[in-house]
């Protein structure tokens, strides 16, 4: 297959060849900012001495820019910016650019997602993507044409005698030896190496999940070896709505070893150094689960609250664990000077919690605001008092209480323009244990992906790292959602650890009622969980957006229909 | 092209061939009941005499079954039951059966979305559909292969000596010399037509929009004529979520014209005599705006109850059109019986408002409820007096009465276990002139992509049609949202015909600011009108599913990013 390919060390010790990493965080839409910031990237790399820079994949339009794809008038801008950054990077070094191209055949999508050559002053070649994720949260099929069939002469860029075969993203994925079945009948990467490239050049827009990257180096590395080809992929950084993009842009060597590593979570220009692989950097990195958690979300809630417009958050604290998790990272990454946490006892809440609020607050240094709601409770009760005549207490009183926590949350947020953060877990969102328009109100559901079990060794792992800011008692006391006297969550739910284990298989690993029970689990538990996930899905269709933690989540990436009949 | 292809006439004397039309209403992943549904229809349809029947694209599962097609057990069981189904029909007549079929070719997506030929207690061949919508509400490319590029031998059917080339819904769409722009390479139809079928076949999931019916006449008309060949076009009916299906299965002559027409928006099972075009029948269709319109809503809303296991709804009269119709809308779908109105007057309403309400439950036969909030409001106002202080009146205390409001209405749809209906139409949506969480609470959002101009004259219209139903004053009197004193609309927002054009070219047409200036509208009114709607985002995102009218709506179509700059 790679016969014709140059191994790294034909390369290393020819001419030199210094790459400008520009791992980007821009905002979804904004193409003046980002050409701006593209623009700013590539002065500081040439300033670094690199002979070329390369982006992230529609790092022009941030990624992924969804329905404004669809608008001829915006095509029509970003192409034009990219010709003015060309322009304006006239007399400084070559940058190989993630963009947009309009498909002028007459037949198909109107786009092209891909590569742009930017070099002396005008955009001198341009390299379509052939793969176009249409998965999870990926809907490229929707709005991109793929490279056709007879593109393979299209992937080789040469600058400075050297050959680069050009791939974005998807393209390096579907290696026939890597991976047990393939999503496509095509492999760009096999065409492009055919062409006996010395370097394989991957500009990506990929984001985080748990253990993604350990996937992503191992996969990649894979290839570079089966090529004996170095391999340079560059990721974006940042977090777009449910998206988080993790950075930790990679350069392999042709025995497919990571000779450079960007740092995770944040923006970066970084140098490769093809001809020298011991010059280059690799930074450190914490695969751990908690920690993979942690920077993930912090860099969500910053990303989302400022691309919104928005400087400051609040949220209801409970005393509970949820609510404490989503308070630390809020005050991580805004600053605790930015939230504003409210409580809002009611006469089932427990001093116990009113206290362990109060002392989190202290421990993070936000602010706090206490509501009592049973004169607004009573005030319900008693408008309802009629019309509920008759009929026995049940959930709808609980519902009412949180819809009342809801209402006077937005009540502060419009008044003060502060996002309203929504502090409900996964599991929670799992079986419908939340009340739509009460506790899930709010613009953006920090933990929303982070299932119950890991929001308990999420805590412990902060405590650890950053010096006790959750207090003990808020990880040690058993979960309740305080609605009515006495109530405990596992008095209507089986044992977190079993619940969490069954929802990773259903939610994650596709397996329905019949497979769970043949995994072991108890028929009864099984199916009342399986119930509850059905039931929940109109919950959840209107649930905020929240930041995408594991390989399948609720939100943008799971599609399911309300007025059915699940038979999985 | 259609050089071997036979006319109509070389068939239409030869040996009789009389088709079962299976226009049915299956339930989203309801294999059992479906197979039933099925089953049925074939019997009924044997004792009528036909040939052989032919059901919509995925009968089985109903259409779309979205990421229940990522469950291997809910495939299995689909299998199983086509398989099943074949068995008990084996002492029938054949049947052309809208189904899955794994892909074992370990490329590429798991499923095939094909047409299965059940005859003698098998299922003896498999037609895979080749163009995949993925634009819009499809997102078929997600979970389908598609047919192979040397499927075309596999389109033909043969059956009592005739040939039959079969296709699936958008495999149908795709001819060049009807559409301006292609959005495939490939035209299966072309390719089937090229071996001389005596008839095409096209088993379709359609969903209604407007105008759509008009132009599948008119495109379905222009290939059978191009091909000279007849075409069977076999829709499904009922409403699945947002998405309503009109039925209206129909039957062209090699000259393109209609010689069989299902009835519109309901279940039914009809006779195609292919040798006899004078003998079928062509059921009357109303194509008119107000027509369509209130069919797609009244089926829409009776299915999406009923499939979500409901039977009665509520919702909030506040004297204003908007919510007149729907109660409207619901009171024919589902009995007035079933329609509980609550009217929840504030301190803002005006006395002209309850009465308006009362007369309008009078005429629909509804039941009323009143829950007056004022007591609420006051002790809303109490309990955040504090936290307010220092701070101007604005939208946040509109927003808290709208909010009481939707606790209340939630309150007694968890009581009384009815579905809630939201009222707001899509001209409110699109600038966000409605409160999240308060009137944009519920299950179902009714009128939601309906323009308030065609609020307006469909309340004409309904009350032409059917009596006098809606109170002249509520049509009449300026829109109101009655949250703060001598509001109206048309103070914030500017007059509705001048809006809904806007929102029109820009959500439909995708026109952006420079494009709609250039046509005329007013600067100011241009930049403000883009402003809300680009705002409204986060509104739209948690917003109730509602019935998709319009070629391009908000909910399952339309994914905008929230996060971001709109430079569009």
């Amino acid at each position: 297959m790679a016969t014709n390919v140059a191994p790294l060390t034909a390369f290393a010790y020819h001419m030199p060849m210094k790459i400008g990493i520009l791992q980007l965080n821009p905002v979804v839409g904004d193409i003046q900012g980002n050409s701006k910031r593209i623009l700013e990237a590539v002065r500081k790399a040439e300033a670094m001495g690199v002979d070329f820079c390369i982006t992230p994949e529609l790092a022009l339009t941030g990624y992924p820019p969804r329905d404004m794809l669809l608008y001829g008038g915006f095509i029509h801008k970003v192409e034009n910016s990219a010709a003015q950054l060309a322009t304006e990077l006239k007399d400084s070094i070559p940058v190989l650019l993630g963009s947009v191209e309009t498909n002028r055949s007459g037949t198909g999508k109107p786009v092209y997602n891909c590569a742009l050559w930017l070099k002396d002053g005008a955009v001198r070649q341009s390299f379509k993507k052939t793969l176009l994720p249409t998965y999870d949260v990926f809907d490229e099929a929707r709005y991109f044409e793929p490279a056709s069939d007879n593109a393979e002469a299209n992937n080789i860029l040469i600058f400075k005698d050297r050959k680069f075969a050009v791939t974005i993203c998807e393209d390096a994925w579907n290696d026939k030896d890597f991976w047990e079945t393939r999503t496509y009948d095509r492999d760009p990467l096999e065409e492009a190496t055919a062409q006996g490239p010395d370097a394989i050049l991957n500009i990506s827009a990929s984001p985080f999940s748990l253990g993604k990257q350990d996937l992503r180096q191992r996969m990649l590395g894979a290839v570079a070896a089966k090529y004996t080809t170095p391999l340079v992929y560059v990721n974006q950084v940042g977090g777009n709505d449910d998206l988080v993009f993790d950075g930790r842009s990679c350069a392999f060597d042709g025995q497919g070893k990571v000779f450079h590593r960007s740092p995770g979570f944040v923006e970066s220009v970084q140098i490769v150094d093809l001809n020298n692989p011991k010059t280059n950097s690799i930074a450190k990195d914490d695969l751990s689960e908690e920690a993979e958690t942690w920077n993930a979300l912090v860099l969500g809630v910053r990303d989302y609250v400022s691309k919104s417009g928005f400087k400051k958050v609040l949220l209801g604290l409970s005393g509970g664990i949820d609510s404490a998790l989503t308070a630390a990272i809020a005050a991580k990454a805004l600053g605790p000077e930015n939230v504003l946490a409210v409580l809002m006892p009611s006469p089932y809440s427990s001093q116990g919690s009113i206290d362990d609020s109060l002392d989190l607050a202290k421990k993070l240094g936000i602010k706090t605001m206490t509501l009592p709601i049973e004169h607004i409770m009573d005030s319900f009760s008693e408008t309802l008092a009629e019309a509920f005549e008759g009929y026995e207490p049940d959930t709808t009183e609980e519902n009412i209480q949180s819809r009342i926590r809801g209402n006077l949350l937005m009540a502060l947020s419009n008044k003060y323009r502060a996002l309203l953060l929504t502090t409900g877990n996964k599991s929670e969102l799992a079986v419908g244990y939340c009340t739509i328009y009460g506790d899930m109100s709010g613009g953006f559901a920090v933990i929303s992906d982070v299932p119950k079990v890991l929001v308990f060794s999420l805590c412990l792992w902060a405590n650890n790292t950053f010096g006790g800011i959750i207090p003990e008692n808020i990880i040690t006391k058993p979960p309740s959602a305080e609605l009515r006297p006495d109530q405990k969550d596992q008095d209507s739910l089986p044992p977190y650890e079993i619940l969490d284990a069954i929802l990773e298989e259903h939610i994650e690993h596709h397996k329905n009622e019949a497979e769970l029970i043949a995994m072991g689990y108890e028929t009864e538990v099984v199916r009342k969980v399986l119930k509850l996930v059905t039931f929940a899905e109109f919950k959840r269709r209107q649930a905020a957006p929240g930041i995408k933690l594991k390989p399948r989540s609720f939100g943008t990436g799971w599609r399911m229909p309300l007025a059915c009949k699940r038979e999985l």
